[in-house]
């Protein structure tokens, strides 16, 4: 067992569309190894698409149970998209973190600052593009938005910015072997940090001697 | 120019004799390549001995010449060590951070806990032997110390455990590839922090467009 790792920690990641996210979030975990960190899973009201699974994809339940869990505290955040909700289950996130797995959540401004409400240890990361010209580019080479829909992304991500210094971490995706080498040096680094956990560890193994 | 390092950091780094400071500290300055990190070089009172070179291993000043900067508040820390003085010139260390390179400071508890008084920016590591077991054999491996001395250094070591809350990091030093990696992480991450400078230069390559 890593002395460093028996609690995992959240790490919340946002960024405009076209930041890179995604290809960094997938490259941290693999290069961390298998367990080491998870996605976090959402629930939803809405029903599963074919092929989706309950606890998988998302946790599927009723508007019911999706009120009922806000009303417990059970979510770290939550939104409404066009009539259906969307929210972080914290029992989720609490048994991976508890189990020594770090969980990755990656959502938008508004709820990683809800986040950070509910769970002020949760450690919140900004993927930004290093320029608008780079990101318009990113977002043409991809071929899925209209001109107008693009426009639309290059202007939310100025005014986006203004939301940073909420944030622990800011990284600039210029070079995504970088970008990724410096993620991971967050999700490493944060583990050493000095806590009463990792104190009282040490201090029996220097005592018990 | 990386635009995450126009400035450099004060990384201060404590831990007791025999933990591995050292050794972690050098790895980590060639792992990140020339000009990245320096050695603070601190001021002394004591006479040059053979080899050593008035800029290098140490400045050579004078009592009067010490004291005034002391007076002038152009030291981080001092101490006496045997009528001889010995501190850390604030000047070397913020050309060093202005040229954007990060400093490494090797000190005492005492000496770091000042240091984060007088540049709260400062970033404290404290490395950490994994047992006292482990120390007693490196401490023994060394063949430098009488078994007495290393009897004070153990019994130090374990004193200073109650110290390790002020810090911002522990590294414990087990597996030496491992305790670097951690280091460099600090590294590294301590730049991607969310800073004025770092969101103002973003938002300059924004609306510059």
């Amino acid at each position: 067992m890593d002395e460093d790792r028996t609690k995992g920690k959240l790490f919340v990641i946002s960024g405009p569309s076209g930041a890179g996210k995604g290809t960094i979030v997938s490259r941290v975990r693999e290069d961390l190894g298998p367990n080491r960190a998870v996605l976090s899973i959402s629930m939803t009201t809405r029903g599963p698409r074919p092929g989706e699974e309950d606890g998988k994809q998302y946790f599927f339940v009723t508007k019911e149970d999706f009120c009922k869990k806000i009303q417990e505290g059970g979510l770290l955040e939550y939104a409404e998209v066009y009539g259906n909700y969307y929210g972080t289950p914290r029992s989720y996130v609490m048994e991976n973190i508890e189990n020594g797995r770090d969980v990755i959540l990656e959502i938008d401004i508004q709820g990683a600052l809800n986040v950070k409400k509910a769970f002020p240890e949760g450690i919140l990361i900004f993927v930004a593009p290093p320029s608008l010209s780079v990101l318009r580019d990113r977002l043409t080479g991809r071929n899925t938005d209209a001109e107008d829909v693009i426009r639309l992304r290059l202007s939310k991500a100025v005014s986006e910015l203004s939301h940073i210094p909420a944030y622990d971490y800011l990284i600039i995706n210029d070079v995504l072997e970088e970008a990724v080498k410096k993620t991971e040096s967050i999700f490493i680094s944060e583990h050493m940090r000095v806590s009463e956990s990792r104190m009282g560890r040490l201090m029996a193994e220097y005592e018990g001697e």
